[in-house]
C-alpha cells in the first residue's frame, strides 16, 4: 500500500461497536503505537455518556503511545450516519439522535475527524490491509447481532444518496418471514443473525433437543452466543448445527444476490459468528452462492473469511483519515 | 446536458433487443437525422445472420440521414458481454457466443464502437435524457420477457468485476420458488416477468377464470402479451389484475432491497409491462418499496416510470460513444 502520511504524522483509528470500543494510534507505516479497548455495554459502560467514554478510550490509547501530536482521527460508528458531516442520525443503542460526533471529536482533539459506518470501515480495513487489496470491487458482510455490509465499487466506498448504502442485512429474503429489528418481516437479519440463530437454538433447548445448550446456557437468547454455539456443534448437537447451516445458507443466497447485482471480485465475511465457525459458514455460504449467483458472474469470485478480526475497523477508519488528510488526485 | 461532440460530428445509437433492432443517427445536439427499426424475430428476421441484419438497419438509418460522415457508434446489446472489448459472451437468443460485435462494426464502418448491455444503455438514456439527470445514484429496472437492470453509482455505470453487473432480475426473492430461465429457482424474473405473469394468466384462462383472455388469446403464453393483459384488466378481469399486482409488488420488494443495498436517489422503471400498465405497476411498486425499504434509505427517493420508451436505448448508446470520443477529465 502506498504511504499517504508524512514521516512524522500520526493518526488514530476508532471503532465504536455495540459491545466494545477500540482506539488505536498509528504511525505512517500503520504500526501500532498505542491502543485501548473498553466494553460499551455492562456496568462500566453505564457510567457517563457514550461520547465521554469514546474520549476516555482515545485518551488512554494516546497515553499508551506516549501522547504524540496527532494529525487526524478516523471513526467507525453504528449508523445510520452522514459520512459527509459526521453526524450520527439515529443510534438508539448508544443514545444518539442527530449527534455531531465528528464535530465533537474535532473540538476535543483539535484535528480533522472523519466518521463512517462501522461495517464500511471494517470492509475498508479488510480491503486495504487484508488479502484483497488488488480487487477494485468488493463486498463485505458481517453477520453478528445484526448483519451489516460494506460495498466498494471501482475502488470507492459506496455511500449512495442517503449516505447509508450497504444495508445488506435488510434485504428481504423471505416474504412474510419472521420480524426483524427494523420492524419489517423476512430480512436477511431476521433469519440469519446471531439473534435469529439463538432464537431457534433456544427453542431446541426448550424442547430438550439441544441438551448441551440447555445445560450450559439455558434458554435465554442473551446467553446463546457464537462461542457456545460452536462448542455445542463440536459436542455433536446436530440440530444446533442444522440451524446454523440454514442461517449460513441464507447468507450465501443473499451473497449470490449481491454478486448478481454488483459483480464483485471478492466477498469477505467477518463478525463473531463467522470467526467462531469459519469452516461451517464458508461451506454453506459457498453452497448458497453456487445455487443463487449466475455462473458468469460468480466465476473467479473470491469468497473468503475476514483476516483482521477486531482490527479491521480501526485500520479501515485510520486509512480513511489518512486519505482525507492527503487526497490522491 | 453539456455538449460533448464537435459541431460537425455525427454518431449512431443502436439498440439490439430480443424482439426489435433500432438504429438512430444523431447530430451534436442529439437531434434525429435518420432512424430505422426492424423486428429481430419472425420471418424477416430469419433471413441472414443477426450481425448482417444489424448492418442493414444501420445502413438504412444512415441513408435516411443522407449518408453523413459518422464518427462513432454506440450499441446496446443483450448480455452477458464485456463492455471493455465489446465481445458478446453468450446470447443464445441471437446465436452469438464470444462474438466480437464492436470489432465487427468498427471494421464495417471504420469508426470507434462502444458496446454495453441493452438495459445499461436504457438506464443511461433515461438518466442522461429523462427527468433524473440531476441524480448521481440511479437504478433502472426493465421488466419484460425477462427483467434487466442498470446501476449508476456516483455518476458512473456499474459494470463490476465481470463486466456484467446489474442482473437484478436474478435476485432470488422466493427460495425454492418456480424455475427461472437462468436455471435456478425463485429469481425475481421467475415470479414477475412477462412470462411469469402470462403463465399464471394462462392457468386462469384454462380454468375459465379469465374469460376475456380465453376468448381473445387462448392459453398460449406467446399470445398473452402486455397489451392484451392491460385490456383484460380494463374489461374487469379481477384475477388477471391480482396476478399482475402480485408480480408488480414483487418488483417493488426487489426495488426495496436495491434501495437498502445501494441507496439510489431515483429508480426508473421501463419495459413493455410498465408501459402498458403504468399506474397499476407504480402503485404496487411503491407499496413494495414502502414495505421493504428502510425508512431512512427510502426517504425522498424518486420512483418513476421511464420517459423515453424505445428511444432510451439508442439515446443512451449514443451518449456512451459521445463520451468515449470526448472523455471529460
Amino acid at each position: 500500500m502506498k504511504k499517504l502520511l508524512k514521516a512524522n504524522e500520526k493518526i488514530v483509528g476508532v471503532d465504536i461497536g455495540g459491545t466494545k470500543m477500540l482506539a488505536t494510534v498509528y504511525n505512517r507505516d500503520f504500526e501500532v503505537l498505542g491502543t485501548c479497548r473498553k466494553k460499551s455495554k455492562g456496568k462500566a459502560a453505564k457510567q457517563g455518556s457514550t461520547e465521554g467514554r469514546i474520549v476516555t478510550v482515545l485518551r488512554a490509547a494516546l497515553e499508551e503511545a506516549g501522547n504524540p501530536k496527532i494529525h487526524g482521527i478516523g471513526v467507525g460508528s453504528p449508523g445510520p450516519l452522514d459520512p459527509n458531516t459526521g453526524v450520527i442520525i439515529d443510534t438508539p443503542n448508544l443514545g444518539w439522535k442527530d449527534f455531531p460526533l465528528a464535530d465533537m471529536l474535532a473540538n476535543e482533539f483539535g484535528v480533522p475527524v472523519v466518521v463512517d459506518n462501522d461495517v464500511n470501515v471494517g470492509t475498508y480495513g479488510e480491503w486495504c490491509f487484508g488479502d484483497i487489496s488488488d480487487c477494485r470491487n468488493v463486498v463485505g458482510i458481517f453477520p453478528g447481532t445484526g448483519i451489516g455490509g460494506g460495498i466498494i465499487v471501482d475502488g470507492k466506498m459506496v455511500h449512495g444518496f442517503s449516505g447509508a448504502a450497504g444495508e445488506v442485512g435488510h434485504m428481504t429474503v423471505a416474504l412474510d418471514g419472521p420480524y426483524c429489528g427494523c420492524g419489517k418481516r423476512g430480512c436477511l437479519e431476521a433469519v440469519a443473525s446471531r439473534i435469529a440463530i439463538a432464537k431457534e437454538i433456544a427453542a431446541l433447548a426448550a424442547r430438550e433437543d439441544a441438551p448441551y445448550i440447555l445445560e450450559n446456557c439455558g434458554t435465554d437468547l442473551a446467553n446463546i452466543r457464537s462461542g457456545i454455539i460452536a462448542k455445542a456443534i463440536k459436542a455433536g448437537e446436530s440440530m444446533v448445527e442444522g440451524v446454523v447451516r440454514q442461517a449460513a445458507y441464507y447468507i450465501g443466497m443473499a451473497t449470490g444476490n449481491l454478486i448478481n447485482i454488483l459483480s464483485p471480485e471478492a466477498v469477505v465475511f467477518g463478525g463473531g459468528l463467522v470467526e467462531a465457525m469459519p469452516e461451517l459458514f464458508m461451506e454453506e455460504i459457498n453452497r448458497g452462492v453456487a445455487d443463487h449467483a449466475m455462473p458468469f458472474l460468480r466465476k473467479n469470485v473470491r469468497i473468503l473469511p475476514a483476516k483482521l478480526g477486531d482490527n479491521a475497523g480501526v485500520l479501515g477508519a485510520a486509512q480513511l483519515i489518512a486519505e482525507r488528510l492527503h487526497p490522491e488526485k
